[in-house]
C-alpha cells in the first residue's frame, strides 16, 4: 500500500481526491492537513465522507508528514505550494502538486502574472506538467508532477493535435471558456453568494487569467509553435462542469469530419479522451474523469468544443491519473 | 410627491423596494443610507437599477434623514432598528419598519427569542402589525407599521381563516415551510456560498427560528385562540418564493372543497390573495406580491400551501402596500 | 461473475446502476434491454458511460434475457414488471424489481392505488421487501427482491425506530417529503420543462401519493402498530437528493438528545445509515448510497428528518445492496 | 386607449409582453389567440397573471382580431407569421412581428435558412428592423416592424458603433453567445427536460444558427461594411438572460478605454443602453430592458461583452420599445 497524505485538506479538490483515494486499491491515506489551528474531523469538513473515512484535519509540520507518507497531495496556494514542495521531496517523499507553482517553467513569466518571486525557481524548468495525453512518458515515474490547471487541461487537449498537424493557425487563438462556480473554490465571496451567482452568467478576468501563460506555454512547447491566445473566463451558474469554445483559422482546406478525424487518430488509445461527432455538454463528462472533444468548420474558422469536469479530469482525476503513472499502476484505477 | 427615504439600502428588501418606488407615481425617493462610511452610488450596489436611479448611500445622521424625508422605510437589523424608528417618529416622520422590533407585542418574549432587552418597549404593544388582510383599518393613517415576516405571512394568511371558523383545532399546528436563499440575506456565508447552497435542500433551525413567537401571536390574538405551532423551515437552491404547508387537525367533518370555500369566501375581496384550486408553486407569485393558497382534506387533517415571493409579498410589496393604506391611496399602486 | 440484465435500461435509475454495476468486482453486464424497436448504443442513451459499456439497448424476449443473465435488475413501470419478473422467475433467474408491482402485499390495496388489477397476486404477500435495514436476513438468499420505493425508504428509516420504541404515536403523523425532480423520470412534461420546473419549489399531489400505502403497509407491518401518514410530496428545483420532515406526537417525555438516542442504537451496526447530530442537507447524501438521519424534539412532538440521495438508497444503490445480500457478498460493494 | 391583441399568446414571449402591457398606461388588451381549439383562461397559461387580466386564449379568425384590435403583436411561428400579418396590415392593424419573417430582406437567403418559400416576399425588403439605438426614426409611424431576433439584438448593439467606426475589423468576427433555457420557447423536449438541462452548459447548432443571416445583414447594412460572423451559441442553465463575447480583431491602436470610449459616445443619448466600465452578468439586465455593454482589449483583438434578458430587450421589452416609438408615445413607457 501506497502512504498518501494531502496537504490543505478542506477545499473542494482535497474532497474529490478523498472520495477517489478511498476506492483506490493501492493507497492508505494517512495523513490530513489544514493551515488552521483547529482539528477538525474531515466528516466535519466534507460530510459525504461521513462514515467512510475516519482522519482528522490536523497543522502539522512537514517532517511528521514526510514521515507519514510515501505520497504527497499538495492542495495549497500558489507560494506556499512551493515551499512545502521543496521540503517534502528533499524528505523523500513524492508530491503531486495542484498549484500553479511548478506548472510554469519561466521564474520571470511566474513572477509577471503572480506577483511574487517563486521561491523555488531552480526546479521549475525541469518539472514535469501532468498533461498524461501529451507527456506520459515523463510523468512515469516522476518524483513531482505539476497538476495542470482545469482551464488548460481542456484548452490543450482540444488544440493541440490540431496545432502540430498544422490544420490550425498558431496566431489569433481565441478561446471562451466557460466554468461551474466550484472552480473558484470554496472561500465565501459576495460574488459567489448563491443570490449573486445563481442565476447568473457573467464573464471574468478576460485578458488577465492567470492560466493564459500556461496555455501558452503548454502549446507552444509542445506543438513548437508561438502561440499567444485570448483567454476569456465565464462563470456558470452550476456546480462542476467546465466547457471551452476555441477558434482557430484553419490553415488548409479541412471539413468538420476532417478536423474530426485529426483529433480522433491522436486520441484512439487514450483512456480519457472522447472524441464525439456530437456537440456536447458538461453533464457528458461531469463526475467522470473524462474529456469529451468535438470540432466544426465554420467559415475559415476551426470551432473546437471541449469539456471536462473541473474538479477530476481539471484537477484531482488527472492528479489520481499521474499518481498512477508515477507507481507504474494501470492509468485508469480508481477513475473509472 | 411623498419623500421616501430606505435606511439601510444595500440589502435584497430594499433592492426591491427600490424596484416598487421608482414606478411609484406619488413617491420621490429622496434618501438612502449605509451604516459603513464609503459612499456609494446605488448602481453599484444594485447593478439593475443602474440609469433607473440617481443616488448616493451615505452614513447619515438620523436627523438629515428626518429632514429629507416624509415617510421612512427602515431595513436595519433588529436593535438597531428600534433606536432609529423611535428617533424618527419623534421627528415627525411616519415609518414602515421591515425589522422584527415592532413585531412582537411582549418585551419578554422579544428578550426570549432574540436575546437582548428591547429599547423602546412602550411601542410594543400599540403598534400595528401590517398585515392588511387581518388589520388594514388600523393601518390606514399609521404612523408606525410593523412588517411582518415572510413566513408570519404566508403562515397566518393559510390559517387564520381556518382558525376563526373553528374547522381546525389550534393544537397540534405543524409549519413545514420552504424558502429560497435570498431570504438569508446578503451577507455571504459558508453554507450560501454557491456550491454548498446549489442543489442542496435541508433544513434548520427546526424549533428554533425567531418567526416562531410572531406567527403565535398573530394567529392566537387574531383568531383569538391559543397556538403553539411546531415550525420547521427549510432552505430551497432558487433565489425567492417560499411556500408553506401547515397541517391542521379538522375539527368536524369539513371536505376538500369546504376546506377552499371557508379560504375564498374570507379572501373574497383580496386585492394579493389568490384562492386556488390546484396545488401552486412558488413560480406563480415570484415577482408579483400575490399569494397564492388552497387546502386538501386528507384522513383528519386539513392540509394548506400557501405560496408568496418572500421578497415581496413577504417583505418589499407588503411594506408598499401597508404604506399605500398608511396615505390613504389605492392599495395596489405600484403592486401589479 | 454473475451474468446480469436490466429491463428498461433507458431512465435515471438505469443510468445509476449501471454506473454502480460496471465498477462492481463480481459483476458482468451481459443484456440491456428496451421496448423500442430502435437499437441505441448505451453511450448514445448514457452519454456519460461513453468509453465504459460497450452494449446495445435490444428489444428482446424474456426467453433470450433469461438465458444470458442469471439476475434481472428490472426498471419496467409497473403492471409491465409483474409479468415480466414471474416469467424471469420461471426461467431460472434470480430478479431484482424497482416496480412498485411486488412492494405491496394486499392485491386490493393495489387495484385501489394504481388502478389495475395484478397480474400475478399470488406472489405479493410472499415476496421480501428490500429495505436491508429491516428485511436483512429475508433478503439474504431470496430469488425475488422488491425494491422499495425513494419516499417510502427515506420515511421508513426515519420513523421505524421510534415506532417500534414506542415513543411516537402511529397515529396523526405527517411526512413533509421533497424530491428532486430526477425522481419524476426521464420522460419531458410541460410541468417538468427547464424553465417550468427550475427556481420553483410545489407541492403535488398531496394526499394521492401512491408511495402512501407502501410507507404504511411497512412501518405497520414491521413495527406492529397502525399508522395512516398524511403524505405530503413536493418538487424541489435540483437533480437528485430527497429530504423528508416527519412529524410524531411523542407518547413519553424524551429530549432531543433520547430520540437522537433511539436512532443512533437502532442503526449503530448499519453501513449506510447515519445518525447525525446537525441538520443534515442532501448533499450530504447525494452521489452516495448513505441515509443521514437526525431529530428534535418540538413541543409534544418528534420531528424527524431523513435524507438520501433517491436515485441510490432511493433506487439503485439500494438495488446493487440487495444484490449484494442475495448474493452472499460483501454488502457495502461497489457501493463505497 | 390602443387596442391590442396578442397573436399566439401561449409561450414566454406573450407572457412577458402581457406583464409589460397590463402596466401600460395608454394600452387595452382585448384579444389573446391561440392556434388550439380549446378556449384557455389566460390564468390558466400564464399564472402568474390571475388577478390581473381577465381573457381568455381563443381560436379566432384573423378578420375578428382586427375589428377587435388597432395593433397586433404576432407571436406566432415563422412561416405562419407572415401569412398573417400580410392580412392584419390589408385589414388596417399595425404589426409588431416576433417571428423571423420580415427580419431578413433577402427571400433567398429566408429560404436557405429557414427552408421554406417566403409566402410575402415583396414587403421583406421594405420592412424596418425594429432596432431602434439603429433605426428609431423609421421605426416611428410604420406600421409594420420586424422585432428582431434575442442573439442579433445582443450583439449588433455590441458591434455596430465599433464597426461603423472602423476600429474593428469586418473580417473575421466571432460570437461566443450564451442563453438561458426560456430562449428554446414553451415546448417540452428531451434535452429541455429539467434533469437534462440543469447543471448542464452546452454548445448547439455552432455555425447553423438561423440568427446567423440576421446578424450578417443588420451589421453589414447598417455599417456599410461585409461581415460573416462566425456564431456558437451555447445553453446555459438558468431561466432568463443572455451574454455574448464577441471578438474583433482592431484595426489600430486602441486600449480598452478608447473602445468603452466609442461605445458611451455612440449610446450617449440612448435610454435601454448601459455602457460599462465592468464585466457585466446577465442578473444585471434581467427582469429589465437593459443592455449592459462593455469592451476589452486583449492582444490585437476587441472582446466585447454586452448581456440583455433575452425575453425583454431580447424580445418583449424591444416590442413594447417599438410599439411606444410606432404610436409617437415615450419610448420608456411602461418599460423602467
Amino acid at each position: 500500500m501506497i502512504r498518501v497524505a494531502i496537504l490543505g485538506a478542506s477545499g473542494y479538490t482535497a474532497r474529490e481526491l478523498l472520495n477517489l483515494l478511498t476506492r483506490h486499491p493501492e493507497v492508505e491515506i494517512t495523513t490530513l492537513t489544514t493551515r488552521q489551528d483547529s482539528r477538525l474531523h474531515v466528516a466535519d469538513v466534507h460530510p459525504a465522507l461521513r462514515g467512510r473515512l475516519d482522519l482528522v484535519l490536523e497543522n502539522l509540520p512537514l517532517e511528521e508528514v514526510a514521515k507519514r507518507a510515501d505520497c504527497v497531495f499538495g492542495c495549497l496556494p500558489h507560494g506556499a505550494s512551493a515551499a512545502a514542495v521543496s521540503e517534502l521531496l528533499a524528505a523523500g517523499c513524492r508530491v503531486v502538486d495542484f498549484s500553479a507553482d511548478y506548472r510554469l517553467n519561466d521564474p520571470k513569466v511566474y513572477t509577471q502574472w503572480y506577483g511574487v518571486e517563486h521561491p523555488d525557481p531552480a526546479r521549475m524548468p525541469e518539472t514535469v506538467y501532468g498533461l498524461p495525453e501529451l507527456y506520459r512518458d515523463s510523468i512515469r515515474g516522476a518524483d513531482l508532477v505539476a497538476n495542470p490547471g482545469c482551464y488548460p487541461t481542456a484548452t490543450v487537449l482540444a488544440l493541440a493535435p490540431l496545432l502540430k498537424q498544422g490544420v490550425i493557425s498558431p496566431q489569433g487563438l481565441v478561446i471562451d471558456a466557460k466554468s461551474g462556480v466550484s472552480g473558484a473554490g470554496r472561500s465565501p465571496k459576495p460574488s459567489l453568494h448563491f443570490p449573486e451567482a445563481n442565476e447568473n452568467f457573467s464573464a471574468y478576468n478576460i485578458g488577465g487569467h492567470r492560466h493564459t501563460p500556461e496555455i501558452d506555454q503548454v502549446l507552444s512547447s509542445w506543438a513548437e509553435v508561438e502561440t499567444q491566445v485570448v483567454f476569456s473566463p465565464h462563470l456558470v451558474p452550476m456546480d462542476r462542469g467546465m466547457l471551452i469554445t476555441a477558434y482557430g483559422e484553419t490553415t488548409k482546406e479541412i471539413t468538420t469530419e476532417g478536423l474530426i478525424e485529426v483529433l480522433k487518430q491522436f486520441y484512439a488509445d487514450e483512456p480519457f479522451v472522447r472524441v464525439v461527432d456530437h456537440l456536447p455538454g458538461t453533464k457528458d463528462v461531469v463526475q467522470t474523469n473524462f474529456c469529451d472533444i468535438t470540432a466544426r468548420r465554420v467559415g475559415s474558422k476551426a470551432v473546437v468544443v471541449s469539456t471536462i469536469d473541473n474538479l477530476l479530469k481539471g484537477a484531482s482525476g488527472a492528479a489520481v491519473q499521474n499518481f498512477n503513472l508515477m507507481y507504474d499502476l494501470p492509468e485508469s484505477l480508481a477513475l473509472l
